[in-house]
């Protein structure tokens, strides 16, 4: 299942056009490239919907924002959307600033999303900037718990119905959902959380996932999750003493490069919900 | 000394704001999770404010200038002054340019600066580029050596009191000092010039030291500096043969990742001046 | 012949601008300094022309190209031509839109270059896009192998006599050519494509080889394209079972650091036609 989705993806080589962030931005282009696609991270105004036209996905990063981005995710969205082209958002530090959290809100508006990704404090920002819900949600707690972990997947489902976005969180449990069906996937290791851009690398994976796999968009982000925790995992396995983030960082996107689907498949740890 | 300055980093766990250039952004965001502490690199000017208001510091770093940067760093600046968070001055390449030199003149009249770092050439530019030193400032050489060591520390003195800001200057020998003491630091490596991004790596650690040891920002800023020069010491032991560069600055991070009390204590070499 | 151009970079350690994309910035930063030369990605259009009169030759990359870069390129290009400094022209993905080939007819026009380097399908572009060539250059075909190896360097020989440049294509086979004489060379491994930037490092290689060989262009640039294919096939060598993309970029500019003159000049693979 899994391994079928990451098959697709290494037969079909999508081009996926990222419009993000300039800190990680060379990563989530070396991870592409591990994971069978290849990237374009075009973001001019001038140019973003024709280099839109011949990619097969998009993936849209917020992390370091500004007006004229804004302008070329609104340009790029809409080819997308056209061309019925998946793209994801990450929504990066939303709620952090009014600009970004307004941001958001014209990016929703405007664009049919097919995944939203990020972490829980960033998903919560984003249902309750909306405005439209109060409640309940301003319950979920920061981190996703076993303790929480029903009431997580009630809120991420209800948000999902709400924006008809699979929606993708991740930290120590992840969670991917559409309305109707959670996956709990407990993959990963805590030292992802200490190089830059674990989240924004997921976020491009998953734009590549969908490209490769039109016809089931949850099993290819839940594909995708898998094998960044799996790879996660192996990565920190291979650490001699003295290494740390840095060397982390490249073997975390090596295993990516050599990921086969019967580790993928064996190794991937879910549950549906 | 430098130990509880090290512990009081990883207890503390500070966020800093870094608005930067986009050749090393990465490398400084790697280094301060290794470090201790977690990057932001938003540098929207309809953000920084807001942005800076949920950080424990600011890193300024004019490495790829231009005109909406500066505005960014002087709001942020602004909020940071306002909120006694410590901000930190990197003028990459002041005196290669006119639009250099001028920038920094705007920020340090408009910014309270904690600490500026450079390497000889650009602090010697910044103090005589401010216009209201000549004669023996000018003669400051552009490589600090034991024979005009004296001269070095007097003049760092000097600009420290006329900026209110403790200098820290790197290169072969690192002088440390504000207008009353100096620090003279002998830890390095001549291969961390072969890497592009050690003194970016260095002003956003300081920036990291700085936050989580507000009562002693000169001890703050010499732990920073012994730390990022004893892992230069450290990773280029690690070094293989067939190791260049690019390893090298995997394992320099990997080693502020690793880096102990006990270890950055006994390495640190030192003395007051 | 290589070994001289390497030493000749060695011992003048030439200042590169590079105004270039902010996806491999960093890598062609550090590849600068492993080859022997110092980068500086200043791309202010304040103050472009004053930093590229302290230079030694220019890098000009469209990779993340907008408007406002554009005009930077023009700038420093116009004071580059002006104190005969080399340039070299990185067409990033001319052809995938509009707003690229204009840019570079743009460039082309206004800018006299000494090399312009891509794969054989933006130099393709380039040639068609400039609107004077049509019939047989459209039919060079999308990778150079020996079946159209003639065909190619005859399009090659062409183009680098309408635009004075020398040409460099680089892919499996790469060729370096001007009006008369074509290098033909055959290093490198398959394996550079699967990581982003190998095109942009060589571009800024090829930018330090030209400014320290100002008597023999067509060399540097051979020298060049050789060390950089001889590097991805000696870092290739060194790749454990689990070492993937990430690792191979530390390797191949690791190996670039440690090229001696003699490993190059023996293995470099070229025949001249």
């Amino acid at each position: 299942m899994l391994r079928e989705c990451l098959k697709n993806l290494r037969d079909t080589l999508p081009l996926i056009q990222n419009i993000t962030n300039y800190v990680t931005v060379n990563d989530c282009a070396n991870i592409l490239l591990a994971c069978g696609a290849s990237p374009i991270m075009a973001d001019g105004v001038n140019e973003v919907q024709e280099i839109q036209s011949i990619c097969n996905s998009l993936n849209i990063n917020i992390g370091t924002l500004n007006e004229t981005t804004i302008k070329a995710m609104l340009l790029s969205g809409e080819t997308a959307n056209k061309l019925n082209h998946p793209i994801v958002l990450d929504p990066v530090g939303v709620g952090a600033s009014i600009f970004r959290t307004n941001a958001c809100n014209t990016l929703l508006k405007n664009i049919k999303f097919s995944v939203i990704r990020g972490n829980i404090s960033e998903i919560r920002a984003l249902a309750l900037g909306e405005g439209s819900t109060k409640g309940v949600d301003a319950n979920i707690a920061d981190t996703i718990t076993n303790d929480n972990l029903d009431l997580s997947i009630d809120f991420i489902k209800k948000f999902s119905a709400r924006t008809s976005a699979i929606i993708c969180v991740t930290g120590a449990i992840d969670i991917v959902a559409n309305k109707d069906t959670a996956y709990v996937i407990r993959n990963g290791h805590p030292m992802m959380a200490k190089i830059t851009g674990t989240g924004c690398m997921l976020s491009a994976m998953v734009a590549a996932y969908l490209a490769a796999n039109p016809n089931n968009h949850l099993l290819a982000t839940v594909s995708a999750v898998c094998a960044m925790g799996l790879s996660g995992e192996l990565a920190y396995e291979r650490l001699d003493t003295r290494d740390g983030n840095s060397t982390y960082r490249n073997f975390l996107i090596d295993e990516i490069y050599n990921l086969d689907g019967d580790t993928l498949e064996s190794g991937g740890k879910y549950e549906i919900r």
